[in-house]
């Protein structure tokens, strides 16, 4: 045991850090204080770049401006606007960490703010966009060809190509080893049989990632990945009477013979880790977008907690709906906080599955909880769609089932903790 | 709205920031993982200074080594061991943040993860020590005069002498601004009457910080604090049958005519912002300390669970037992990651109190909250104390409780985020 | 005190009670135990008259076999079906407390179970039901002349008209007593201005009733119930774009110098005690009626736990999973047996309205909670409205807030506990 | 379906039970309403018969007047005063429901009631007494010969002897069909050895029920019951350092080649369905019990807030503070009466073991969180034994846990509504 007084003579001249440059500040601080800022009440603000504090205005005033204002209608109706993904491809929104073919390059914390704004609006438009960037772009960028990625990474990343991702099967949901879709190598090419399910952009597709067990010569292999153009042999029926999530669109994916050439293989993919990096990098993204989903339905009902009035007193006045106010804003800013970190660990190489698991369960499992809550505010007016803190409600819980459940992180956490699967228990 | 690949160029090459490095970095990582570290799941440990990770250490070991081989016993008989004390003055530990005077004049952080290695063993140590060090050492530096912080602050750093904070009234807990203590004008300094109660440390202390209000030629004044050595008509009694914080100890504090001199007086303390500054940098240092505790009951519950066998199984591979794990294992990282932040902006002077009570209730109220539930993993051993949880469990329900309840954090945090007090509803 | 010995001999032979007789056969009993039946645990049945039991049957086979196959469609296109409320009272179901007047004149325990059936199905099938009854023909029964019940009663029993029951204002959701809607007198009757909203039934109702402040030679006095015809003056548009309860139909409405005669005055009526009647009725309906929602929540649950496989097991084999189930049953069942001990007081006039609090927010905040919960074992098909519980998760968050929120009755609640009123604190 | 209204005529006639009356009279009751009753909400009281009536009020007025002045220091102190089983028995509050040998021979809900009220002081006071009735008097009755019942219940009836009840293991806490202790076959009866841990009233008896798997000729068999007076061989150390039920006695069982008589094996007895018979009754008890000591809590924490002003008010006034009372209120309520009915079924022979994991099971795990919740409400207060509540919550997390973990009854529920055990998933 070293004592501090000899720790500190030692380290304190070389260090040019923020905790000792700070801790010198400190001393003059003394007891002013700043403002508490109930918005970004950990000032996670002061943590970004400039360039990511200039992303999140970008996302936040597209969103605000282009989707808010269609949202309601395009829950009502059950319809997703394709040009959707045409204005964020414009603005660079798509596959925004890539490097090259158009997109921008940027960090994973600017790509979990985009995330965090867009679905501070709707989760169906952040699902609708995460597909793209995380689940059809980061695979053709990090399991493609050059041709693959020249081909089809500009054009995704204007919008003016729509992908989706089949990996989930009608009975495997949970657990993807147990894939039946199989890809069977021909002499040119590979045939393409099996069903797909709850696949978001399907319907609305051009392109479509699908994960098949390969098949040569009878005899049955990894898990491979496959970019295909739509065309003979697909079907992409349109998934109606959602409950959620109404603003995107969803649909199955039957593929019947489909025949394709050699090239439609994603070379570098195989075995279920490639789908899985997928998965980490759309539940990286989904675990800031609920947190924005979060804050809005903390914004909307602080707003109407501060204009309704009963018992000749506004309702934020009252204990009980402070306490949901402070219960949704702490969940909120540390899941926050975690997600920076993570995005931060990320981009540093030092990050692992297991803390996407923790970072997306949390933000999730929360997201949904606390907005449940603050919804009760609004009393009757909860069931109206004109107060968007329900709509969320009911996305959250798909967010929260959607890309492993809450009790299949749970299970995957428990394994990194003790060692021990325990998923099949 | 600008577009992320405008945005980008202009920002790329001015930055050489943690960001826009690690963006770069995150091309060539790919998808290399790190192991998951159960202990430090986000990876806390790279965002400490090196010095501030060898003041941990220090912290650590001394905890480990000189305060958990005697803590049950102390527990059992619910007495405080004094040395306890000069020990920890030893290394450096006491007023930590605190420029002279023999102090170490480290980060906020650092004073964050002793408490936390301190508290990883028992709540009651650091009790004795957060007094110490934010409720008395703090002040007299804070309010004090050249000659009281010359006279008292190198022997308490020492431990030479124990200090305690009279603030807390038996009819008063929650709202100090109702306090009852006078302290009246003399000719040459000044009388106190009162009572103070819960007090910690204050059965053996040398040194008193009371607080009272000051009553001038008749008239009632502000709240004012007072450095008082033991003397005639101060009375300590200690509190008996205590249920949690056995290893500290508790009395009340009963003035009784005390005479003081003009020197008594803090010169700079005046109205209740000054007991609540100290509260400030107290509860900044629970917050972190809780953690502890709570890291120390998954640790514990984690090695019951993978040792203990039912049913032919370890404990650890129920799924029941592993949601219990999990959920307190993201609790405890992502309070810590806010305590953390919390730090740097208190050192930046960026800080506020609001910020101050979401960490301490959040922290308080999930470390109980989540030791409870890990202790239900030792099933009939829960109540034995060799298992040290179940006395985390009862230290940490005070924890939650003493600085501030944690309904009345959520009474200040409802307040920051309407503008609504409500701590009267 | 009385030694048992002494008490037991001295009232043995009087007693000729359940409790009695019961202890007796306990002991010929021994251990030999009974089935477990899940889905009535703590045997209900048992406690209810073959009458009650014979009228279960009815509303359950009504509801399972004609309501159950229009509900997905009624939901998703958001219309009510008024042939369901002549139906009903072909049945027998509307009303059938009351005596007389075509009603059944059954126990309010039968009241219960046919709540409980039809909300089985679909909590607005059971709240346009529960508006007919205890909303409409309730106080026309209790405030209204013999003319009124005549005319009224039988064909709102027969379903032949449709009432309504306008008490809540835009502005005044929880307080009632601010109630701005007026009835001044006129030479020959009333004029009646306002609105009204989130009046189930109110677009398609025949008739209504009308809750407002007379007004009297310019002077404002107690609220008063008028039973009104559709007429000149009564719009009643409805509200769109519901996000639960639509499969009933809902609506405002506004009055606009609506003039009716002296006999549109419920006499009797007088004050809030007069629509709080009504709610209590309606309170202690629903306390049953969401029970039969969060049932079939339960059984859907766990038909779709068998039934799916995942890791090469089905669900329900999944500790997490039979949690869910298990904290759902329990809930259903006590919440089921306090609905049925209330309405026992209820009908032996031991009942009071803090009961019918307990009541109505235990068991709706139980069965949003629980069946939200349960909605977790769907994993993605949760979205989906084949599978229902996601139906009855949007429809209760509803019931958890009409005839009084939960945290209204909490302080109701509160109130009754501690004699202080906080509703304004 | 028959209509209501063809049902009624039919039964109506032929009933005199409590619903046809009932129904009846709420036609006169019209809207006047009882006074509630914040200690028995839901009128339990009205389904007692007078017998049972008065053994409340025996145990009752027991209680208060003999336990609860001396808990505090039996609690400090660690020690049981075995004068407690004599007053006990004097009382005929010892093997209630057993009929002959000096028993009182009462109903189940008597049992009940005598627990609640034992264990509204001190949840240890209720485990001697239990442990003395289900699981030592109600074996040597179920299991035992005449000659055993002779010689032994009449004392034990009495409180001259104390019992104990040997079936846990060191390794086995949850799964005793691991049992390691054996009772092998010798000549003229049985030696004995084995290890019993977290046996209650174990330092103090003189009666052992232990519970050991047999062996004869080499070969092992069931588990069989024996009944041992304390003799040679027999150690029984107390454990110390209980955090918990403190105010009872507990100890291991070290058996070391104890040699009795065929006389000394319970006859009837023969695999685990014997203890679990016992565990059966206690568990009932304990069901009971629990809410005693939360009853307790509640009204404690009442006076409390009634009494304790902050901001120039009682507590009692704060919303936060009355939901805290109020959610306590009603899950004791609801808990007490699901423990009434699951002993009418019992004493009528229509209960089953999951009946009673689920109301141990809730009652347990409601207790044990709203204790806690409301010890909140003493602010500092809660940490000194004086106020009680903070000892009923420790002890409660002891009764949540022994009998049968709050997990395991999950686990044997789920079973019983899936039919799939996951006790070793």
């Amino acid at each position: 045991m070293v004592r501090l007084t000899a720790i500190r003579p030692v380290f304190s001249n070389a260090l040019a850090s923020r905790a000792s440059v700070a801790s010198t500040r400190s001393m003059a601080a003394g007891s002013k204080f700043v403002k508490y800022d109930w918005e970004d009440p950990l000032n996670l603000n002061s943590l970004l770049t400039e360039e990511e504090q200039a992303i999140h205005e970008t996302a936040k005033s597209y969103a605000q401006e282009n989707l808010l204002p269609r949202v309601k209608q395009a829950y009502r109706s059950e319809e997703f606007d394709p040009s959707v993904m045409r204005e964020m491809g414009e603005l660079g929104l798509l596959g925004p960490t890539i490097q090259g073919y158009g997109c921008a390059g940027v960090s994973s914390v600017s790509y979990g703010l985009i995330a965090r704004e867009v679905e501070r609006v709707d989760s169906g438009y952040r699902s609708a966009m995460s597909v793209q960037s995380s689940l059809v772009m980061h695979p053709i960028n990090e399991f493609g060809t050059d041709a693959q990625k020249e081909k089809y990474l500009p054009r995704l990343a204007k919008g003016e190509l729509i992908g989706c991702f089949g990996l989930t099967e009608p009975n495997h949901g949970s657990d993807p080893s147990s894939m039946e879709t199989t890809a069977t190598k021909t002499a040119n090419g590979w045939t393409l049989n099996g069903a797909k399910t709850w696949i978001s952009n399907a319907p609305v597709a051009d392109v479509f990632i699908i994960w098949a067990r390969e098949v040569v010569d009878g005899q049955k292999g990894k898990v491979r990945g496959f970019l295909l153009d739509r065309q003979k042999g697909i079907e992409t029926p349109k998934i109606d009477g959602k409950l959620a999530l109404r603003a995107s669109i969803t649909g199955s994916v039957f593929l019947d013979n489909v025949q394709v050439g050699d090239d439609a293989l994603l070379p570098k993919s195989g075995g279920l880790g490639s789908p899985f990096s997928c998965l980490n990098s759309a539940r990286f993204g989904i675990s800031w977008g609920v947190i924005g989903a979060l804050e809005d339905s903390i914004s909307r009902a602080r707003d109407y907690a501060l204009e309704r009035h009963q018992f000749n007193r506004p309702l934020a006045s009252f204990q009980l709906v402070q306490k949901k106010l402070v219960d949704a804003s702490s969940a909120a800013t540390l899941g926050l906080l975690g997600a920076y970190q993570l995005g931060r660990l990320k981009d540093e190489g030092k990050w692992c599955p297991d803390q996407i698991s923790m970072m997306k369960r949390n933000n999730c499992g929360n997201a949904l909880q606390h907005s449940r809550t603050l919804l009760d505010i609004f009393g009757g007016n909860a069931c109206s769609d004109e107060y968007h803190v329900g709509r969320h409600v009911a996305n959250l819980q798909v967010t929260n089932t959607y890309e492993g459940t809450y009790d299949i992180h749970t299970l995957i956490l428990g394994k990194a903790i003790t060692g021990i699967p325990a998923f099949a228990n």
